[in-house]
């Protein structure tokens, strides 16, 4: 954590009254309740310390000891907003008082409003949303329209890519969270997507990495039988699992391939949609309709619980009169909704995307290119807007990682102690397996940028020190 | 709808400006959104017409044609401190004006606090929290952590009950909305749970049924294996499927077969906890000891999408060293759990658990009786608290159900004439195949109750022209 006391640094309990910062009595009862009484996500619950956070504004959040983080995960890359958006705040205490909640059969001005405005961005003739409260239950019930509209059930998924944790969607899950929660419901088929700098495809080229990943993709589709095969779900842009940027005319040949064999296309743009790549969904850039796109975190920065699925009119036309088989109690809800409409607002008031794809390619891209050029312990740099991967190696001809997949314990000590690096100079990083990551808040200020790229600097010198 | 037009009926728009209702232009806009853009749960589109809501006070909310409706179904059976309760309005604004979220790797001052609170009133030893979304991701990751503390994998559950639409929730659910989403996950096997006015055990008194359904559930167990079984999951007083309360021992009867068994006993108690039954768990109330309990709905009365699990002492003690293998984003959402906190408050300073227990005994449970005594096509009235089934037939003697099991279409025209009956007299009532059910907010007035069961009355007349 960083030294550096910021004196003006206050937090405010949840009676509405303000203290200054550090507060140890209030750290000690946060960490009290917490240890006692909060079981964590993905954790040894007795292996963890977790930070007690007394506030947060823009890009920045303090814990009560008055240590300041510089947020580049957006918590877990929901909050492209930043902390205490004052419009979002607005918006979310204005609904409150007004009307916040009423249950899915019946209609809601603020869903929708929030339905509508989505509907506009999104491609093609996607104009129909059905909400859920976050990405693994839209994951979950795209897979079910996708089942109801082809009759067909098996899905094929990417290794290397995550879709959530409920059964189905860890089921299509390609990450090694998978692993623990298997056997799955056995509907799911997994293939290689692309990866330039470790094809599987031993490519030399990023044409040829999209070439032969696709002829992979269609000899998979060939082999499993485009019969039995409903759906192909794929991340836009890879997030945790590696920020892989889909090379030129890979997106349109999935979408080529759909059609040819009678399969529907969901793109889960769950961490990469609504602004992280500078635009409101990720395909867009890259001139893809899928049949379904998925979507959370970003749309109302994870201010109140909320996910959904975008529709092609062909799939809502069969659900016409045709039952759709799911649902569940809280989609659409209006608080979560009415923070979804403020987040349209800002963005196109503020010039959000705009800003996203300048800040991308005018500061960071170039600051990315330097931290490579420099550190020897990085194999690879890629990224688009503000979504970026640094791959650390120990040695840049034979790319050996850093630390191995999926490292835990010993084994990952040297990513450790790059984190720890980061967090010593006020930086909170993204990291996963042998990558620094980088997915800051999107109002994140110039000064911010080269700030915490900084800190990624002097990181990247102690992961130099493995290399051979 | 009721034509009984409150002049001063008014709405707050989302800018907060109020208006008067009627409002015909606000209708239409509200409305062209809605069909255009929102998918709605479980139904054709083209057939269905969500009333679109204005406003919502207390027990009922309004149209914006200015008409009101007394609300028996508490939404979906979760607004227990009913529209714009004041107290968990300004817990929400107050939360979203000093920290709108944080990620659930971190430490939460709300959300430990409403963890704490949570294991204060949660039987024997579960004093540990995992929150979720709702209800289904709270089954889903209460069986899967089951059986990552038993290592086995198969789960029974209950025919006529509900778990929630994700995967293995929806496998787990005995109801027909599971038929549409089979093959599920192939884990689950179902049982027949206590039933007494229409008993699978040809029993003849609540004792007889308790132990006749235990004998069934050993006989399941044998026959399925307990090496193979991880858990039992039950609604602790059945929800949707019926209201059916468990008669006096089979609770225990589960309880003592589990531990014979090396089997966990998860209550699912998303529709039936914090104060439907007068409860703040309703096991409470039968003095069993679950090993795991799901919540949802009542925490917070779904003003934030919020559920969770809470788990035992030694389910707790298994993942201290092993990482528990779930998680998600909006996991102990700071937002939601100071609307949970706020509900505790409420709930102690005015005494709602006592004034179910009350309301229950004193006004419900005579009138009922008289509902029942009056009314042919009452073959069965049952219920606890604030939380009741009037079971529909067309002959008491044959107890031939008012509509089919399942029915749709002209099949279910019967209940649709009961249902509109109710609504004409400005009660929203709460219905399920064959059955009126009652499931008012826990702040429902007397005069409100007497109001709403004289509509129902009125709709019994109607059920009762179908009796032969």
């Amino acid at each position: 954590m960083t030294d550096t006391l910021d004196a003006t640094a206050v937090y405010t309990d949840r009676h509405g009254t303000v203290h200054s910062l550090p507060d140890a009595e209030a750290e000690a009862a946060v960490r009290a309740d917490d240890r006692a009484h909060v079981f964590h996500s993905w954790s040894a619950q007795a292996l963890i310390d977790p930070i007690p956070v007394a506030a947060g504004q823009g890009s920045t959040f303090w814990d009560y000891q008055g240590n300041e983080f510089l947020d580049f995960s957006s918590q877990l890359v929901y909050l492209n907003l930043g902390h205490q958006h004052p419009d979002l705040v607005k918006a979310i205490q204005t609904q409150a008082g007004r009307l916040a909640t009423i249950q899915p059969s019946m209609a809601s001005d603020v869903r929708g409003e929030l339905a509508r405005r989505i509907a506009e961005v999104a491609p093609g003739d996607l104009d129909k949303v059905f909400f859920t409260n976050g990405g693994a239950d839209a994951n979950e019930n795209a897979i079910r329209m996708a089942r109801a509209f082809t009759g067909k059930r098996k899905v094929l998924a990417a290794y290397r890519s995550y879709h959530g944790n409920t059964t189905t969607a860890i089921t299509a899950t390609g990450d090694p969270r998978r692993w623990t929660n298997e056997p799955g419901d056995g509907s799911v088929q997994h293939f290689f997507g692309p990866y330039a700098y470790r094809s599987p495809f031993h490519s030399s080229s990023p044409v040829e990495e999209a070439q032969r990943a696709l002829e992979h993709l269609e000899q998979t589709i060939v082999l499993e039988g485009a019969s039995t095969i409903a759906a192909i779900i794929l991340e836009t842009v890879v997030g945790t699992n590696g920020v892989l940027v889909p090379p030129p005319g890979y997106l349109q040949g999935v979408r080529d391939l759909c059609d040819k064999y009678g399969i529907l296309y969901i793109a889960d743009e769950v961490m990469v949609g609504f602004g992280r790549i500078g635009e409101w969904f990720a395909v867009n850039r890259f001139g893809v309709t899928p049949d379904l796109i998925t979507f959370a975190k970003g749309v109302n920065s994870g201010y109140v619980p909320l996910g959904g699925v975008v529709i092609s009119q062909k799939i809502a036309a069969h659900f016409d009169t045709v039952a759709f088989q799911g649902g569940l109690t809280y989609s659409g809800h209006p608080l979560a909704c009415a923070a979804g409409v403020a987040t349209f607002e800002v963005f196109e008031r503020d010039g959000i995307l705009e800003r996203v794809r300048d800040l991308g390619e005018r500061v960071v891209a170039p600051r990315m290119k330097e931290l490579a050029d420099k550190h020897p312990s990085v194999g690879d740099v890629r990224g688009v807007g503000l979504f970026w991967a640094i791959e650390l190696v120990r040695n840049r001809e034979t790319k050996e990682q850093l630390v191995p997949f999926n490292a835990s314990g010993a084994a990952a000590a040297p990513m450790n102690a790059v984190i720890a690096e980061c967090k010593s100079r006020g930086v909170y990083p993204f990291t996963h397996f042998n990558r620094l990551q980088f997915a800051p808040p999107l109002i994140v200020t110039e000064e911010e940028l080269h700030r915490g790229l900084d800190a990624y600097d002097r990181a990247l010198d102690v992961a130099d020190t493995y290399v051979h």
